[in-house]
């Protein structure tokens, strides 16, 4: 098996993560669904306010009486009684009349506006002076002005935030549809990994890959499984993946990365019942061995061998893919702010591969913020840690001088 | 109570919000630290890696003895045994011997560099020939390169993330210190506030603010208790206040936006033992009516009673203080990705208030974003949901013209 069998590009490999369904949707409590994706179109159950409020402390008032009120010739009304919080006015506002009315109130019938407290003053007993004359709905929130009845609330695809689940509370709409969560079962192998609470005998290393790849999926709204680590042994890894793919939509396999190690993953992952290899190798660096197959509607991501690879793969395809799953759009790279930098090094690159470049972020005195890049061997942790972004070279350019101006996306 | 009583301005607030206390440090397990905030600097415990390994496929060799190898004169080197993954070699590389060796794999002593695979050949059995030469290190991992036992690995107020899960795990790291989360009580008060269960009677309405604000609390890292409505009355208000004092860091208090639920909302607070009134009132629109106190080392904030305002101050101070008290450092505004847009309307402004102008964002034709802002009278929660970024507009400016570019923090 050759290295170069299916190598494909990372904007083709990003269209085959496409061709996945999203996940079914699911009917969640609102107080859960915050960061969830609507699966349907909500329409509007009711209107919201249910009748007229006023946005202002005050007194509810015919506008048409306030005509030409001023200071030097105020209007004057008698009061009627006050508005409560909490209840609807029973009573009709009678012409020549203003009701008191606090911040939120409903307005009694017979009233169109309100006039702030600020434009009246107390006249003799029972009665008001307005000193501005106020028109047609001023200060007023008028009944379905908010949210109509029988409209289209929110559109399938929205994100949930905090202020969406604050509007559905005030609809009384206690229960939301959403995309599911994808779980993803996560599986280290190799015949040197130990798991991370055991002190590794000299030749073996402990597990880094499981659990950065677990709080990676976490992070991206996925519900990871963590396998137990397996040996380069066929049989105990055909038995760890089919039992990762019974109860997973996603299945992240990460192991080693000599070229035996590699070779044992596609060749287990090939022997899958109905399996398809979709992808075995991009054409990116750091990143080049990774295998992408379908399995009765399943997607398995075999991710390179070395763990800072492992992660940029992981973070430049696998977070973007769960997001997608939960009814996100797909783009490639981290979640994060993307921001413009300065290149502080000028960096190469080879046609031919997408590259990506870890940098540290530095703000200069100017107020520019520079990006350097962090160099280091394969397989050296330590660079992921230093790196606060990453940067995209693409395919046809041979590199990116120094002083560029570059778009790095944080994470 | 006069409503300019003790109004301050933002960064003032922010000030103050500053003088608190960050939480006390707690000892979590590793797989539980995604996104929590190291409270002490982290010492290496042990190298990484803790010996020389391979960082390619190949063999492991003498560098000096491939000095001046090449296609036409190869370095004739005979096989010394095969490092095996997961152990350390056995044996000692002797002269004139060439061990393989897998990515990963651990040097054998004597040896002290790679050689790639693509650059030896097959030679008669029991050799081989290597055509480029190596310097000493060259795609070796050195013992203590990644980490070194004793160095400080993190440093303290460092965010982790899933590439420090990973490198911690690598070192046997497997529990971490972190700040502690804040325990957020939620009190929503009215009297015509109902749950969002229930349907509500003519002249009451759905609480918004309670969910609203307990979902951006969780987004904050922090820990939301919802208590029951509580209705205008001083003593019910009291109660509920005592309660949510007794089982959290943070009480977030919102209540009507009438003149006379804030007054009750302030003399609550002020009859509480050992209260000191921090701020009431920011010189900021929306959200002047913001309450801060102090109670015995917990922070009471009682927000503007529009459901509006409420959720734009929670954004600009609450949630930046909840991530402070996590470790991070205290700025203004959401955690949003910040950009450069093109305002579409212009905006008026009143000296002497910091405002918050909420903005729906659109990607021209031309590739440049573009804010509009989004209007609508106070109150409408519709508004919130149809912004997806928020700028500033400083105390000292008029308001910002047609076109100017702006600063948007996304939400």
């Amino acid at each position: 098996m050759t290295e170069f069998f299916h190598v494909i590009t990372a904007d083709r490999f990003l269209e085959l993560l496409g061709r996945f369904p999203r996940l079914a949707g699911e009917t969640i409590p609102l107080d859960d669904a915050l960061g969830r994706v609507l699966s349907r179109d909500l329409a509007c159950p009711e209107d919201l306010p249910e009748g007229a409020r006023s946005t202002v402390d005050g007194y509810a008032v015919r506008a048409r009486e306030t005509f030409g009120a001023s200071d030097s010739l105020p209007a004057l009304l008698s009061l009627a009684p006050p508005v409560v919080m909490g209840e609807l006015p029973r009573f009709r506002l009678g012409a020549g009349e203003a009701a008191p009315i606090p911040t939120g109130g409903f307005l009694p019938p017979g009233a169109d506006a309100v006039v702030m407290v600020e434009y009246t003053n107390a006249a003799e007993a029972g009665s008001i002076e307005v000193t501005r004359p106020v028109t047609q709905r001023t200060n007023v929130l008028e009944k379905g002005e908010d949210a109509r009845s029988g409209e289209t609330l929110l559109e399938a695809g929205k994100e949930l935030r905090p202020q969406e689940l604050g509007f559905l509370a005030a609809l009384g709409v206690t229960e939301v549809p959403v995309y599911g969560r994808p779980r993803v079962g996560v599986i280290s192998s190799g015949d040197e990994i130990v798991p991370m609470e055991r002190k590794p005998r000299p030749g073996q290393v402990r597990d880094a890959n499981g659990h950065a790849i677990s709080a990676l999926v976490r992070d991206s709204g996925g519900l990871p499984a963590l396998f137990d680590i397996v040996p380069d042994e066929a049989r105990r890894l055909d038995r760890t993946l089919g039992d990762a793919l019974a109860g997973a939509d996603v299945v992240v396999l990460s192991g080693g990365s000599s070229v035996g190690a590699r070779d044992l993953m596609m060749e287990t992952v090939s022997r899958l019942p109905e399996v398809e290899i979709l992808a075995h190798g991009i054409a990116i660096r750091p990143g080049k061995p990774t295998l992408l197959a379908l399995q009765k509607g399943k997607a398995i991501v075999g991710l390179p061998g070395h763990p800072v690879s492992a992660l940029v793969i992981a973070q430049i395809f696998l977070a973007p893919f769960l997001r997608y799953l939960q009814g996100a759009r797909l783009v490639k790279g981290p979640a994060g702010h993307r921001l413009q930098a300065e290149l502080s090094t000028g960096v190469h690159s080879t046609i031919g591969l997408e590259e990506y470049v870890r940098v540290r972020l530095e703000r200069s005195d100017g107020g520019t913020t520079v990006a350097h890049p962090v160099f280091g061997k394969s397989g050296m942790l330590s660079t992921m840690v230093r790196a606060d972004g990453i940067l995209q070279i693409p395919m046809n350019a041979e590199g990116i001088p120094r002083g560029a101006l570059v778009e790095v996306t944080q994470y």
